[in-house]
């Protein structure tokens, strides 16, 4: 080992680092005894040195790739440049992180007028030596010398068609000869000089020229998408050239060691015989399925098995292999862990559990819980004649096909008709509910990823696009426009709720599965989290989906999407425009029966887990007609003479709307302020949960509600409202109380909650983060603005690293939470804690609520498997309190 | 000493929680020498003993009573009951607050049918002996017996209307003597027992009745509404009865060291010859002005002088003293602290500062901030004639009459014809700005402590009562409604901006003024407070008013304000409505030179002192018109028929106006936010403010700029921008940036930007706590929703202590303050810090802001003389780090 370089025998995988993946592979694998071709590393430092030089070799790099060239020439028996043996090298980049085809590398190097005479001899092949001569010059004609690739293939093509050959193989050896000489003279035209015949010269400039690769273009774009850092550099490999192209004795091929499309347990993939790797990739000859490769060169495809096994066994991760044979003689060039389909990754990482390879703790953290989301919702079949027609917020993950439809009402008809249907509309509203219910999907052109269609959609797991702005929608013509295309009202469209995407006509869509190994994956991940995994629903069918997926408990009942639907929301909207306390009561006592319904279906489908019930929390306007639409209605009504009468009414109600207008409601009458103002609405919705636990207990249902007052942020809100509870409990329950044992809780979303959470959790057995609302207010975001008008801008420039309400804000809203959880358990040793914003269901804050000790996270029902194995990674990082074996079923 | 009582000649002032302020003072005077009735005190221990044993004398109580009243008789020479030398006491209340009036008191006890007769012996006169007897009769029945008053006097009335009597004194002893009679009837009557003979039960029933008396339904009112504790009880003093009703050389007075309402060095007072305090409290005749007792009564009146000089030289304040004379002899019953206006305030602790009996640190002490916001401002001189017809926000403080105008415009006709007006609107907008400026104040039926009307009025100094909603607008009539009332148009009216109080008709003004003591007082606590006074301004004329009354600084200067009025607000609407950015460019190229000459002008009366320039805050949609109004007009057009490129216009507009709204503006796109998106906006202002430096510096003016970023929640946000400061200063300033030292800074007003404060002050100079949007967040409350909708209610309830836009919230919002000055000094020890929300001008924020550590305290100019004794107040509650001595002039 030199100070810039080592040898493939002086490394390994640990040294990744210093000699790149591709580099400390080739290590591992020269020390495994695999068949490796000889060669060595300049190691990524020398890259950074070269770099801080001002783009100069660092002193005594080239003495030292001199010495360790000659050790090679000592192993291979050839001289590097020499006219009899001539040793041949490649000269690839291999950086850290893998960046594929990003940078530049060089074969066949070595090559001159005199070595091609010496190749020639050696393989008594003069077209092979004289191909291999050409295809040199080019590839160090482009990457060193910067002259473009087009203008050496032209040179080839006319000399092809000249000489009739079509394929490369049919170009004899006066033909490369003559193209090689047209080759030096386009070198010296355009350089000014002589293409280099020394060697070394040859590779001084190469390795030069790898290293300035780092910082092309294709690759600067790549590390700022991908986060890798600039200043990592690459190394460079330098390895002896075996050749896949000396014959059908010989070939090239890539292996995985396992399917990575289905992950089932047999070799995978394709080889050439006759060929280098370069011709695998142009698609100019159909490459052959592996298994094809018993029968053409049975040994080499034996010895493979036994490779691709070995290293499996050895690296624990199926591997994608590159390989060539020279005339019988197999060569692994590289060894990477391979990638794959959700559902490969899923039964892979079961199957190498089974195999004893992997404990259940390597298996979990193996899997990407982003391929779960894939897995447990329908998916796209990709196909390459899609259109896409336009992206808009990938709202609710799922994909869905089914004919337009512009409004809600036709919406059921055609579903009662048996269509399938997309509803697409400006934007949804409760009134819609309905049509959304009724649809495969929804496709939005207005509204945020918490616009009131992509919040029901995902309680529904139905996928929804929205917000997608270049989707006009035409209600007279009765067809959308997007961008230049037309599509009516009844044509096939389809949607990708994962990606944003908005796709013309019928797509191929892949149902989910929940397979035995995804089934078996879960309960390892069970064992192993420590944070319980509750769900977000709304309904008693939401209940049980949620139940089915796994989940422990309700995290979040949203009492006011119990009102969304059609006739309800006509009576809850007469409650809410109420002129009197005891008008308000009547209509309260219509609703009553309705929530107390909803409660006993949730509280049977949870039978025995918590039901976490949110009292009724937004503005009350919310579900209250547009004032602009009121108006117009007004002006119509009066335009065709309407009754007096009938125009005091719409008067009254416009009064009563305006009054309801705040200018920002989302930091207005809501929440527990609501409960405060008017009593009446959360003593129903009490009685409602206490009555239905009641029935519930009388059907022998196990009922454990806990009752959660929103936007708390002053402890004598919850102290009052916590006093009411019991007393409404005591009032209904009656004796049956001692069986319920319920709980009182609160939400911490307004940042004040959180610095006051100990006086909060005198009157709390639990906090529920609101993440999204303590969100909003920490950062002084409202979503729906921010999200249009600067927050994407914010996060393309750089301002924010991320957008706070996909990924939990650690360092600012993360404070808060932090201070609330210690505060909160000093005061309440007991006091239960988790989170039940949309946070709740994404990995790096579901790793951040275990890292901060949360006691549960809630998620959307479909997400509730992805939310079971990041909290069992989440574990897993944190040093994992709690070890186990891997559960077998 | 007993366990229960105290003499008067035991106890002294410090002892005021066990015997009450009016006990502890008795006691005091005692101790001086004073001639003050002997007597005892029955302590608030015995009244909350008589409590928590269920209304009963503690156990020992009534012996020590008696022994005490025996000491009483030896230093009297009289017998208690007897018929020859009777001793009479009074039975009075004295709490530890003062309560005034809402207690009980019983005068004349130890009056019976024997004893009378000997009372009548003992004066010579028997009318005055029958009287007293009655008037206890009267009160003992009152206070005891719980009968009317009302059914004694009837009995009185009968009586001298029978007798042709028609003041008391005129009623004979026969005459009496019949009243007495009827007396007895209705105490055996009503109680079914006779009136008490026994004088020891009259004494002991009175001592209970007076201690119950600590709940009858007023004293508990007072006691909630001054936050007195219910626990801490009354005591009762007992003290031998002098009379001032024994002929002319007797009487009873009032006095006050020094004159109450205008603060002079004189003794002001009043007294009656031959008469009872409550003869003075009755007003049946006039009371004679102290100087005339020089007259009647020489002697008395030297001894007067020179009790209430002693008393003042040892209370080291104006002292309010309740005397009597009984046949030449004074004998002082009460001495307290005396109530004063702000004016004799500020003179009274001046001169006993000047005096020597106060130091500058007790003198400042002494004054209410609140007073000097009376002073100040003009206020109402108050008027029994004065109707009070509504009561709205106290939104700007100060007073004003006018005649009623219904639009800006006629406001400003109006007063270019000489007439003083008042703007009575629903609300207003940027657009009436100049008839707020023409106009002696505003009068808004809607809107909220921060809506336009309040905002600008504060800004201006000027009063303004807002959220009036009794007040009805009628443009039709030109009138406008409060409750029954019409004021029409032109008609006269008055407002109270320190109460909320509307007045119809013309009150008298009185216009404030800054008197010599003041001057003295203020510079006075100048040398005190450690803590800087800045102020709030937004033009010259602003900065120059903040600068006359103190300020040391311009706190916050309001770009955005400088674009309210009329024609610039129409060049800014273009800017803002621009569709691209070379057309904003243009725009924003009109706007720049009204800008630079804005700063000029505040840099010029600022010369050599800070001036905090805040870059443009508010929503864009702030200053556009409203779109309900817009599609009004648009059908208006329409409907007459427009010409189609008119309606085309007008749909831009709407369409842009539509694009703008934001469902919560107060979280949308604003501040640094509008900056980052729109970098034009800001680049203008910056120039604008170095090219008014340049030009300022041209003329010898010294100008310290602090550009202050708002909004910031994110290091990145202020990162950025603290470069294009510095790249704008550069190539603006030339040559002159070393004489321009400015500094750059950012709001804490989101609470993010407080837990993050460490990372912020990386790139800030200074922090200004914007406490109004940081109150907002930190509670999740719009103030403008909130206070109409529940905050009052909140208080009302006491769910919340108090308004925390009104006061600052110490236990949430603070904790957020005292995080970021924590984070930020410690990453920036020199970091500057202040507040500059309307918390900066209120006292208790003041205090607070002192103790967490800040540099600063910006409010408006009008209230910087209040800041600056606040400040010294903060100075000298904490330990005060700057001992100094009276500053004079």
């Amino acid at each position: 080992m030199g100070n810039w370089i080592v040898h493939f025998h002086e490394g390994d995988r640990t040294m990744k680092t210093l000699l790149g993946g591709k580099g400390a592979n080739l290590a591992e694998m020269t020390k495994l005894g695999l068949p490796i071709p000889p060669g060595f590393t300049v190691t990524t430092e020398a890259c950074r040195s070269f770099y801080e030089g001002g783009m100069r070799m660092p002193d005594g790099l080239f003495d030292e790739i001199v010495a360790a060239l000659a050790h090679l020439e000592e192993r291979k028996g050839m001289k590097f440049g020499h006219a009899e043996r001539p040793l041949l090298v490649s000269v690839r980049s291999g950086s850290v992180t893998s960046m594929p085809g990003m940078m530049d590398t060089i074969l066949n190097l070595g090559l001159n007028d005199e070595s091609v005479q010496g190749l020639a001899r050696q393989t008594g092949n003069a077209a092979f030596a004289s191909d291999s001569y050409r295809r040199f010059i080019q590839m160090y004609g482009n990457v060193v010398l910067g002259i473009p690739t087009n203008d050496f293939e032209k040179i080839v093509k006319k000399e092809k068609e000249m000489r009739g050959a079509e394929k490369d193989q049919d170009v004899t050896h006066e033909a490369w000869t003559a193209v090689i000489e047209q080759y030096k003279r386009l070198v010296l035209e355009r350089t000014g000089a002589a293409f280099p015949q020394d060697v070394r010269e040859q590779l001084e400039q190469a390795v030069k020229a790898v290293f300035a690769s780092w910082n092309n273009a294709r690759a600067k774009v790549y590390r700022k998408a991908y986060g890798i850092p600039d200043d990592q550099g690459t190394a460079v490999n330098v390895q002896a050239m075996v050749f896949g192209n000396l014959g059908e004795g010989s070939g090239t091929g890539v292996l995985f060691s396992r399917n990575p499309s289905t992950g089932e347990q047999a070799l995978y993939g394709e080889y050439l015989l006759n060929a280098q790797g370069e011709d695998v990739v142009a698609g100019v000859r159909t490459p052959k399925r592996i298994e094809e490769l018993a029968g053409d060169l049975p040994d080499v495809h034996e010895r493979l098995r036994d490779v691709a096994n070995r290293l499996e066994r050895h690296y624990k991760d199926m591997q994608d292999i590159e390989f060539t044979v020279e005339q019988g003689e197999l060569y692994v060039l590289q060894t990477r862990n391979g990638k794959r389909t959700a559902q490969a990754a899923v039964k892979i990482a079961v199957d190498l559990m089974n195999e004893g390879l992997l404990s259940g703790e390597e298996a979990v953290q193996r899997i990407e819980p982003m391929h779960l989301d894939r897995l447990l919702h329908p998916s796209i079949r990709e196909s390459s004649d899609m259109v896409v027609a336009a992206t808009g917020l990938p709202a609710s993950p799922g994909a869905a096909t089914g004919v337009v439809v512009l409004d809600a009402d036709r919406s059921v008809q055609w579903r009662a008709d048996g269509r399938r249907v997309i509803l697409v509309t400006q934007e949804t509203t409760p009134e819609d509910i309905h049509g959304v219910i009724a649809s495969e999907g929804v496709l939005t052109s207005r509204g945020g990823m918490t616009s009131h269609a992509a919040v029901v959609a995902r309680g529904m797991g139905k996928p929804c696009v929205c917000g997608c702005e270049s989707v006009t929608v035409d209600l007279e013509a009765r067809a959308i426009r997007i961008g230049a295309v037309v599509v009516r009202e009844g044509e096939w469209i389809s949607i990708d709720g994962a990606t944003g995407r908005v796709i013309l006509g019928k797509a191929d869509i892949r149902e989910p599965e929940m397979t035995e190994e995804l089934a078996e994956l879960l309960r390892t991940a069970d064992g192993i989290r420590t944070m319980k995994i509750y769900a977000n629903a709304d309904n008693p069918h939401d209940a049980a989906i949620a139940r089915h997926f796994g989940a422990e408990g309700i995290g979040l009942c949203r009492t006011e999407h119990m009102f969304m639907s059609g006739s309800r929301l006509a009576v809850f909207r007469d409650m809410i425009l109420a002129e009197c306390s005891t008008e308000r009561q009547a209509h309260l006592d219509t609703i009553l029966p309705m929530q107390q319904s909803d409660f006993e279906g949730i509280f049977e489908a949870m039978d025995g887990l918590p039901v976490t019930v949110r009292l009724l929390d937004p503005p009350l306007h919310e579900f209250l007609p547009d004032l602009e639409q009121l108006l117009g209605e007004r002006r119509q009504l009066s335009a065709n003479g309407a009754a007096e009468s009938a125009l005091a009414t719409m008067d009254r109600l416009i009064v009563k709307v305006r009054a309801m207008c705040e200018s920002n409601p989302m930091l207005g009458l809501r929440g527990c302020r609501l409960g405060l103002m008017f009593p009446e609405i959360y003593d129903m919705q009490l009685s409602a949960i206490f009555l239905a636990a009641k029935a519930c207990l009388q059907r022998g249902i196990r009922v454990k509600p806990e009752i959660m007052i929103p936007l708390v942020g002053h402890p004598n809100e919850l102290k009052g409202m916590a006093e009411r509870i019991d007393s409404i409990a005591e009032r209904t329950l009656g004796e049956d109380r001692a069986l319920c044992r319920y709980k009182k809780g609160t939400m911490i979303e307004v940042p004040r909650a959180a610095l006051v959470a100990g006086d909060i959790a005198v009157h709390a057995e639990f906090f529920s983060f609101g993440t999204n609302d303590l969100t909003q207010m920490t950062f002084g975001y409202s979503r729906d603005d921010a999200e249009g008008k600067f927050l994407n801008k914010y996060i393309d420039q750089g301002i924010l690293p991320e957008n706070p309400f996909e990924t939990l804000d650690e360092s600012g809203v993360g404070q808060l939470i932090e201070m609330a959880v210690l505060k909160g358990k000093s005061t309440r040793p007991t006091l239960k804690a988790g989170v039940c914003g949309e946070h709740g269901g994404e990995r790096r804050s579901i790793l951040y609520c275990h890292r901060v000790g949360l006691d549960y996270v809630s998620c959307s029902p479909f997400r509730v498997p992805y939310a079971r194995i990041a909290a069992a990674q989440a574990a897993l990082l944190t040093g994992g309190e709690k070890r186990v074996e891997p559960v077998h079923a």
